[in-house]
């Protein structure tokens, strides 16, 4: 038995950090159990320079809050955040001596308003217990936030079904509107979203929602606040033409995303023929 | 003098952290320089016991990397996190005995691909050099991804000029997609854009970029790929479409957010009289 294979093979079973290899020669590390800082750290810098030797360029490290005392050892080894969600922190690390070309963090919150008009010509509308619009009396489209991994038109038809019981098809999207540091540093990407009513019967949400109700769509649309703020009044200007049938938007098709073949959804006015 | 008063003074000047209130009933703690962990905890403690008094409900605290020996105490106390940037991670808390009601994180990554087509009827595009069409010959649309507070309009043109060199100006959105877990959780929308050219002289960038050229649309959309998956053909068949004059996307208007004025982009066809 060679002294030197028994040596590199025992390196790489004993001294090295469990993990697995991306397509991108990134590095993903897998911890899963407690492991002391100290032990962390002498198998970080051993897995690094084995790494190093491979060419791998990024290398991942995923810390749940139960793994919290490896945050700062990681930190202090040149690691920094790259997100974060409730259970876990993210850190990145980047071997090669360029700047790094890891794919940014997400940047924008998705929100959806719906516009549901019955064949009466009235619009669902709702006045909210909390946040900017609480006591103002303003009647506003329900609205609400696309959960994680939530198509649009799936997260207007639940916002719409929670807030006010109506049962609600999805049609198309009439408008959208991106805007800057709504939140932190982050963007916000608003939905306005025209659904069909299955249903008429109003059953409002007690614990966000004041009131809600069919109102006629020129008295939403002649409220002071609507007029007086551009963006309101455009959504309303445009819902208006949708109801009297002077106006198209964007209309999801189903299809998949080409490289993984998962499905989504590709919105427009295009009619294949 | 009153004993009482005057150690209820020295109380909340010296053994709570430096904090602010948000307009939800929320704390802000405001950490600037390194503290020892032990007096982190203590102050912490006692800073959450008269947040509860005082009827405070979530509690932000953003550790910069120089920080990063608090995270640990600050899980041990409760804290879990909320989102990370690169240079910091943002844990929260919640005081009262009701479940959080805490504002989700960004949870969708935004990108373009620019649809450029000059008066000869040619499309401009690329073949990229990294990633999953490397090494493939597929001829692409320029793409790239919006940056931290930037406007979709804004990205599409500066992507086109950071990899073709190509002068722009912003037209309209043709579609936009969504799709799920396209990295780690996180969804994608991507916005087809419109530009219109301004220069024609291709000067390529040679890190990400193989090729850039001017093709004639109908040899870009004919090409294998992309009429064998479903998203490129849509995509490519609504460019040709809007080439010769037979479809309208969303086009920007300039207004603001109603709650803080703030800039902002609505996209839709409607065209106020």
């Amino acid at each position: 038995m060679n002294m030197e294979t028994s040596s590199n093979e025992i390196v790489n079973e004993v001294d090295m950090l469990n993990a697995s290899y991306d397509a991108f020669e990134g590095v993903i590390i897998n911890i899963e159990n407690d492991m002391d800082e100290y032990v962390f750290t002498t198998l970080l810098r051993t897995s690094i320079s084995q790494w190093r030797q491979q060419g791998k360029k990024g290398v991942w490290l995923k810390l749940s809050l139960e793994l919290v005392n490896l945050v700062k050892p990681a930190v202090k080894e040149g690691f920094w955040y790259h997100h974060a969600e409730p259970t876990y922190v993210m850190l990145v690390y980047w071997i090669p001596e360029t700047s790094h070309t890891l794919p940014p963090n997400a940047s924008h919150r998705v929100g959806v308003a719906s516009f549901v008009v019955n064949n009466k010509g009235e619009v669902l509308v709702v006045q909210e217990k909390s946040g900017s619009f609480k006591g103002t009396g303003v009647w506003k489209l329900p609205t609400g936030t696309v959960e994680e991994g939530e198509d649009i038109s799936l997260a207007a038809i639940r916002e719409v079904k929670e807030e006010t019981g109506i049962e609600t098809e999805f049609m198309e999207v009439l408008a959208f509107r991106q805007s800057h540091k709504s939140f932190f540093s982050k963007s916000d990407l608003m939905f306005v979203c025209m659904l069909k009513p299955t249903s008429l019967d109003i059953q409002k949400q007690d614990s966000e929602i004041e009131a809600a109700e069919w109102m006629p769509v020129e008295e939403y649309a002649n409220q002071p606040f609507i007029k007086n703020h551009k963006s309101f009044d455009s959504i309303a200007k445009i819902c208006i033409a949708k109801k009297d049938d002077k106006y198209v938007g964007f209309s999801p098709l189903l299809t998949t995303t080409a490289t993984s073949a998962k499905k989504s959804y590709l919105y427009s006015t295009y009619q294949d023929q």
